[in-house]
């Protein structure tokens, strides 16, 4: 993997993992830009890229709006794009919001890019949430696309953007389809990130923390760490044997022992309730991701276990809470109203 | 099939499928209401409803502005929701335009039906775009999806907010995947409407047909009686036993073989010339539509045999031809803008 002094776009870059991905490519020597629009509600948070905020460039846009930064897509080598909403419950309560920023802006994005850049490499962050409840286990990338919420629909109309735009030889793309991801910079101030990000928040915040009906349902988190290598290898070979990857963790664990784990490193409880029944019309079950792919074609493997991960995890935020707990930042969460969507939606009527 | 007196929505109404479902509906007994935006490009015309114009109530509306129709939302037993753009052409050129017609306008209108009728049956003209290039024939409805337009994402797209929403109890939706329909009312004025389209205006004015290549991929036409029949099943069967049907046709035919004998009936000749690069870009080769399910599930089976059915098209045409291809008409293609989209998208450089 060669970064030294090449030209990178990461899309999303003030966010979870496009932030942890910048830093990265900043240390290996490549001249980063990154786009953000730090949209109320997702992850993005300027305490992400402090520890190079003097070598990144960062341009405050929206990807949807690309006629603002057309000279940013010039002459690029790469583009990662991670750029997005990533919770299924805000997409649920506000359809539209979650099309807009999923599908309308990365069909905005990925026109100028392929117009201003063609055949450039691309690697989307897309995710494992396209299959809907699993219908085997581990889920490898030819299960049936069955999302169960309006982000799966928007991520994965994304993503064949990505795919269909690369066999018409317009862009040379490749889409990783990520599990739970955890770890340094994820934004604990959203309450609805997903169940990593809020018994991170509590574990943090000396709370026990709340599984749902026993906590028996499967997951495989993937450290951060593990996640921006695999998009560093995407970015780096030279040619893709396959366009689509799962990313995944190590260790298939029940959330009821991911809590457990969390739990006893900060010192809390684990306490079990009922499935609130707007979350449960939602949920997939067990989900365990077959990443024996990218493993054969592109030599990846998670390295970092999860109670290790863990362990460096809580260590990361101790001496930097308040940046990521700031009720400064915009939480999105219960907002009656965003971007022209006309009204919250509810599933289940009050 | 008891369509007596039933309350039933079709969008796209004034459309090719469209308005030959209303008709039918008409005819059973129902009380039908029509909306359809008349947008330009796609196949509305004020004439396919003559048969029925005075029982039919028409709202010219776009299915993406519900707030101008919700009365109409209220009270349904079913609705036939075809509303859209079919043009693989107008969706590589026009990208955001086939989003905002195929995808955005569709969840403004899904929200809104599962609102204002909640569990209400809606029956989707879906298409078989969606498999790209088939990896096997025929094509059963677990073929992977991998479009190779942007009117294969958006429709997809569209396609899994009938399914999610079914999944979740507020839609009892039906998924038609239906292959290349042809038959009365076709709109012959827009010259991107697909290749039967194309033929049949030609073979009506008494044009030479071109196939491109030698012809030799197949297609399995259905006639349009047979696509109504099917939604009219979908639309009534108590339960769906599945939510996805392919709607295919009796005979796979090579286009070479479809112009044939659309030139021996309409007594013209069939040349053949290289593909145009912007066309073989997106072309998926041959399609032959697997059936089965729909036949298991439901009893459907097509009727018309292709010659039978093009004989019935010519003579239906016949003292019509002027309404249906009048130069008045909308025909959007080559127009430089619509809908927002900023500029023309131009798959390979002049």
């Amino acid at each position: 993997m060669n970064y030294s002094h090449k030209r990178v776009l990461v899309t999303g870059g003030l966010g979870f993992i496009g932030s942890n991905l910048a830093v990265r490519l900043v240390e290996l020597g490549a001249s980063v830009t990154v786009v953000d629009s730090s949209c109320s509600g997702c992850g993005a948070n300027p305490h992400n890229l402090a520890p190079v905020a003097d070598r990144v460039r960062v341009i405050p846009a929206d990807i949807g709006d690309p006629h603002l930064f057309e000279e940013a897509l010039q002459g690029l080598d790469l583009v990662f794009n991670l750029a997005g909403e990533v919770s299924h419950v805000h997409s649920m309560a506000f359809p539209e919001r979650d099309l807009e920023i999923n599908t309308v802006a990365q069909l905005r994005f990925l026109d100028a890019v392929r117009r201003l850049c063609p055949g450039v490499r691309v690697v989307y962050a897309g995710t494992r949430q396209i299959y809907g409840i699993p219908r085997y286990l581990p889920v490898d990338e030819d299960h049936p696309v069955e999302p169960v919420d309006f982000n799966g629909v928007h991520k994965y109309a994304a993503s064949m953007y990505h795919l269909t735009l690369s066999r018409l030889g317009q862009l040379d793309a490749a889409v990783l389809r990520l599990t739970n991801v955890y770890g340094p910079r994820m934004a604990l101030h959203i309450p609805c990130q997903g169940v990593l990000s809020t018994f991170l928040r509590r574990a943090l915040l000396g709370q026990d923390l709340e599984v749902f009906d026993g906590g028996d349902s499967l997951r495989d988190p993937v450290h951060v760490d593990d996640a921006v290598h695999a998009f560093l290898l995407a970015g780096s070979v030279a040619r893709l044997p396959s366009r689509t990857y799962n990313v995944g963790g190590a260790e298939a664990l029940s959330l009821f022992r991911i809590a457990e784990i969390m739990a006893r490193a900060a010192g809390v409880q684990v306490t079990t309730r009922p499935f609130p029944a707007e979350r449960k019309l939602i949920d997939i079950g067990s989900y365990v991701s077959d990443w024996a792919r990218i493993r054969r074609e592109l030599g990846w493997t998670p390295q970092v276990g999860f109670a290790e991960g863990l362990r460096r995890t809580l260590e990361w935020y101790g001496a930097r809470l308040e940046h990521y707990l700031d009720p400064a930042q915009p939480t999105f969460c219960g907002m009656p109203e965003h971007r022209g969507q006309r009204h919250r939606v509810t599933l289940i009527p009050a």
